[in-house]
């Protein structure tokens, strides 16, 4: 429990800003949860006879009261705690006394921050779901209602095909529906219990590390102590590589959606709660939120790598180095909820140009829809695309197939409805699943949250998910 | 079809190598599954009208054939060329006229990569899953053998509490099982046929897009034909991540063994099969193998940034760039393949030095057993770990507890027999799965490499899986 | 001027923290630079004639305030302000009315930020260097003290040659001095005047961008207005780089460290000051500022790639995303600083074993200068080689050479004293470098530094490079 | 010597994989540079006693010839020689005898490889400087040739300010630039000689390190024989950060170009011998050389995270580890040679549209040169900006101000001839630098080039740096 700074001697501060950092601060969004699982273990170390029950019983008061202080924001983490985990049982020391004193018999720090840790970040994967779903349905509706919206289709940046708005929205639909299950997975991994686990090598004391699973709603305990300290930054990284690569769909199509609202393109126009002006130039309008999606996208895909470059070439078992994990895993995760809610908010600030999406249309577009005329007609393809291609593009270019001729591509996954109404139907799982995660973690954690409600008559206010982090 | 170095204008090696690059050399890995590709997609277009029934069995023969060129090295990708499917066409239309000019209906070369590269991929996969369940045999064994090797656990390099070495590579063990599911869900990701999808807007020709995935194993169709686009680079991305946490998991493992093997620590010898000399020190006796799996480890955590950065920044649909994923998922997947190869020679390597292993263990190293006893007798825990941490540690150091002392520790993650047992059951899980998994899909393409028989009388020399690349 | 958040509507949090993001504290840093420039940049307007003589004074006078503010953690941007830049307008416009509002005459927030970043950049260069400088000197002292110290000489983690800890030291020390040119550079990058750029475009108004370069000390001002804001990401992602290599110096000798301190080596012990305790095992000391220092400089790594990500894959000009280089470049050039204070801190904080350094080497370890002594008699290299690794190494191993002998090697890169004198020379360059330039922008800057003086009586206050970050 | 493979046993491929890696191909490249630091080491030990003169004349003539087999193609390394270094010796030693077993006398392959690693890389920067020059010449032309070009100026990828296009390239051209300080620093890093470090810790031979470095025209002697080896990954890694740096300049004009040569904005268009066609779509024309040139870039970004993965987490000394450097630097190098030559086609290859470009322009955009007339008149600039960004813009718009109002722009930086005039003057900096560099290298080095003079009668086959990197 010593800490650098804790030697009566003065401290350099950019020795404090090297050791401390900013856990103080980022350390304020673990603490509901902190307490959630220490009270978790208090109940099993009641079960096995070291505390007392009226010991447990008070520290659960208390830790049910210090998660609420957290959540509101008048709990502060002192420098001299330097971190979370020391500072709540400093606090249920000076309150409780021996009970406070007894609280950390079983664990280290290592297993308490991971736990910590793994109910933040599960409860942040289901936001994450959450939101997902929000941007599907969003997108979704965009796409039908935009199915009839003919505009040139791209490759290269140049016109390949004719397609619809609809078309390509789904597109980025299904692009998300795909991120769906690594985020599940990312849930799964982080899902298990590690208390018990100590700083690796586990504690010479009957525990039941079942028992504080059960509590917490974890899947499963992770059995071999170590394990439990080799996954440090493991769990991290998949988890922010698999965040990243959701929001990378975001970024990309915040870029089209940049190139499609500019002067030039005009598919669409922003409206103006999405934009933002310039300090010299008065006629500006410029679509800051959506580069800040693509921006926070590239970002956000450069924290696995910040992870990795972390954990990656250490040796087994635990190493302080392994503590900047933490706010790379924080800052992404939430980063990509942020993503999200941005992205729902772009949408909504969209107005198609159909008229413009169909003005662009060149004739020479139409090229491939042409030759295929040919090739029904029994001309081997490659036959019929040298011709095509040889004859000079301004004297006989070819005229746009109809819509409807067009919208017949591909079976399934043609521009047309076939592939939007697999969409729409796949799109509901992702709710479904997270809904169904949801009311099983509030079971399984309702002996904490309970315990407050007379108090407050507000039972929602102690589920640490409330916890959305301070702007 | 045209190349930039195709205008009858002498070309610059340097912009051959910026356009060109390794395309030839690496697409040779991918000819076999882009022929069992070809092959399917002509088996439906002999269904929907566009060939003939004799032109779809001499494509098919010819595919066969060319497929067993390349894996026995015979099939070369002409600069002219320019990559793999366009060789492939060539070749097709040299020996079968229309019928090779027929072939390219209703695709583009933009599904014809991406159905060879998922066909690699997945096939890469499991490869990595029977590697990996290799590995998990021998850390078992070992660990098993090891299970009553006192050895000091460690924390920060520094040494925390006595654990056994069966216990460290138990925890190793479990830590590879839980990439597993990782490996399987970007085996799912790739599992999705992408043909019929074209350059991302499909063609307007009445192809069968579930008749193909059929035939060639895919669990599903991938709906929206631009969705299938935009996967290019998420897919390898994500691919590569679960690959690089694997490979970390390896390269972490040999940072242990390099210092448990060296002179000042001893835990391990190496035996000399796994050691390189020195040009110049005679005694020397290097761990270039394992030195050479932790940097294996450390680029192979560089390949997803690299895709990450190729294809994050791009709008949807179709870009050049995208081909440059190519060579980092090629190497990527195979490098995670050659990891656990090299790490399964090299557990084979070690010897345990037992004797040294209990000698190094320092008798405060058994300071925290011993203040459980105190604990155990009724003492707040921070009560005595206070007086302990005070007592001068020369004058009054703990005893090591005895070993089954501290085999009891927390319950079933203990570094006792359970966690190790736990570990023998869930490891045949991997093998179960890929097992399964390979039936299916030789049963699926068993049209193709049945084919063959009875030219070759070795129907296994056409499964392209068989395709190691050459070192 | 328009914000996101300024259309009379409530604003989702999560928007609010992608758009504003940490803008408002970490601009806190910048705002005395922003003072200054604004100052530069109000003379210059007076001297064209657009600010008269009291309003250009009145200006000054508010904005040496609002610097000495800003230092002194009294002035704060809220969140409608947006940004620092807009924040420092509105207190102008606030306090001196149309003197305010012409302050912004001929520039762009674009060119205002850029001034800003590369005044606080070149002055956190300048103190890297003399932070370099300092732990220069400690390593070349102790370097010096511990030149007779032998012990082994590592390659592959395995003892290699006799050494001392002297040469060992030494060759740090050279390391870090390697990369003064690279931060020199990144000054000298960031030293070029963005003033008067505006938005890329420059403004239609007879300014004189040179008369503001020399107000603030650059070397010259950045020609093409175009190019200025193309920098942008650019200069950061090269100074970072400079700044990661130098840090990487910095964790790799703290490896080293950590394992020179580890139980099993014991070269070196760290003084209590420098080690931290477990909360669960009362008699560990770790390492962990050393980890911290290798974990910094692993972070500071991360960062050059994170903002090669967010500006490599723009087109020229301005783009938001541009924005989110802002912090890694704040807390990247920071870091350093702090890495290299921390190492200072750890030096000290090292008591060297010399009898375990000696204990440890091994007889092998004296193999390859026995063999030369055959090379002298004649005998060809690769034959005394083969003899010498013939030998099986039990029964004739090697007395190890005397230290005068090996203290003879290779002439002036020796473990001797040369090399280290060598740098004993070189190492004041350094001091002497940043001295001149300190010197020089502190002359050419004292216009603003010294309008306060006879309010307070202490210039230094008033001189932005006094802005410590707050820990 | 001994090699993982060389125990007798067979080998398993991917072990094989994993330990050569693409060695043996990558090395032969640096086979004629060896062969010169080879010949310089000779000299030196003939010098001192080692060789007899007719030893050295011999050990010469043979590296000479060696070195032109390299450069022909005609001389390969065996898997069985493990490396090039190897592969040398071996040669030396089955022609000459005696004379081949001494050449390794007072050296180690780990100072071998980084004097051949040095040699190339200060070879291939001068090359990139060339070819910058090159790309430099080519933008400075267009843009004299663009100067009157009216397009509109953007930020946002929106219309910001009208400018002209003889402004927007030179602002890449002045980018350019600033890019060359960089690689004549990575050029100053590497001009060190690392000769008679040995494996880090000298020889016991009394060696002339200076001799050695005059001979191959490095500045001086690395002196810390350890230092050498701690170079090894950070020379690299801010060669290739410098080389990132510019890289990314030109995918950032790649990416310009793509936007202004596409169908919607079309300023540019592209010649027929710079694009490419599709195999489905007979009408397209891709511009895959500058798509690939921005993903060229992308990737070059990556190779510095790459190798600061490397060697970031080693400690001090040689670690097996670093040879994975050897790829990404030596490719990431060439890479930025041949983005440069493909600029430079790609410029060629442009046919700028001055009506699109003047078409284009919006009246909004020239928005803020009219505000400036009403500065001019005396309104302060906010109120003027107020008033401005108030009006419809519908309704009252502004006309553009005429090219001669606007051309006054911002002092000598504005889109004028100030700035283009000054880049005229700089660009010839950089020919000029490498020029001197050539002539002095080629000066110091002639003792190996001219000695084959007699046979070829052309004495320029024999210098190294002619080696061109086959395709």
């Amino acid at each position: 429990m010593t800490r650098l700074w804790d030697r009566g001697e003065p401290v350099d501060a950019a020795v404090l800003r090297l050791t401390a950092g900013r856990d103080p601060e980022l350390d304020l969004q673990l603490v509901p949860w902190d307490c959630l699982a220490s009270a978790a273990h208090a109940r099993m170390l009641e079960r096995i006879g070291v505390l007392a029950a009226t010991e447990c019983r008070a520290l659960e008061s208390e830790l049910v009261e210090l998660a609420a202080e957290a959540r509101a924001g008048t709990f502060t983490i002192a420098i001299e705690d330097e971190d979370g985990h020391t500072a709540i049982e400093q606090r249920l020391v000076e309150r409780l006394g021996a009970a406070g004193r007894k609280i950390h018999t079983g664990r280290s720090r290592n297993d308490q921050v991971l736990a910590a840790l793994r109910l933040w970040g599960r409860d942040r994967i289901l936001l994450q779901l959450e939101r997902l779903a929000d941007v599907l349905d969003l997108l979704v509706e965009l796409a039908a209602e935009q199915r009839e919206t003919t505009m040139p289709g791209y490759s290269h940046t140049r016109q390949a095909m004719p397609t619809t708005m609809g078309h390509v929205l789904g597109a980025w639909g299904e692009g998300l529906l795909d991120g769906a299950p690594w985020l599940r997975e990312a849930f799964a991994h982080l899902n298990r219990s590690p208390l018990g686990s100590a700083s690796g090598f586990g504690v010479p004391l009957g525990i039941d590390r079942g028992e504080v699973a059960r509590l917490l709603g974890f899947d499963s305990v992770q059995h071999n102590t170590l394990a439990v300290q080799n996954d440090r930054g493991k769990s991290e990284y998949l988890a922010l590589a698999a965040a990243a690569s959701v929001g990378t769909d975001l970024g990309r199509l915040a870029a089209d959606l940049i190139m499609w609202s500019s002067d030039e393109v005009g598919f669409v126009r922003l409206r103006a709660a999405i934009t933002t002006g310039s300090s010299l130039m008065p006629q500006k309008r410029n679509p800051d939120l959506l580069e800040l999606i693509r921006a926070g996208a590239a970002r956000l895909r450069s924290r696995p790598a910040e992870v990795g470059g972390l954990y990656g070439g250490l040796g087994g078992g635990y190493h302080r180095d392994l503590q900047l994990t933490k706010q790379p895993f924080l800052e992404g995760m939430q980063e990509l909820c942020d993503l999200l809610a941005g992205t729902a908010v772009a949408l909504r600030g969209l107005e198609v140009d159909a008229e413009r999406c169909l003005a662009a249309l060149l004739p020479s577009t139409g090229a491939t829809d042409a030759l295929f005329s040919r090739v029904a007609a029994g001309e081997p393809f490659r036959d019929a695309y040298r011709k095509a291609a040889g004859v000079a593009s301004a004297a006989a270019e070819p005229e746009l197939a109809s819509p409807e001729a067009w919208r017949a591509r591909s079976g399934d996954g043609a521009p047309g409805d076939r592939a939007l109404l697999a969409l729409l139907e796949r799109r509901h799982e992702v709710r479904a699943w997270v809904s169904e995660r949801r009311q099983h973690l509030a079971a399984a954690t309702a002996w904490f949250a309970d315990r407050d409600r007379p108090r407050t008559g507000n039972p929602r206010r102690y589920n640490p998910s409330d916890a959305e982090p301070r702007a």
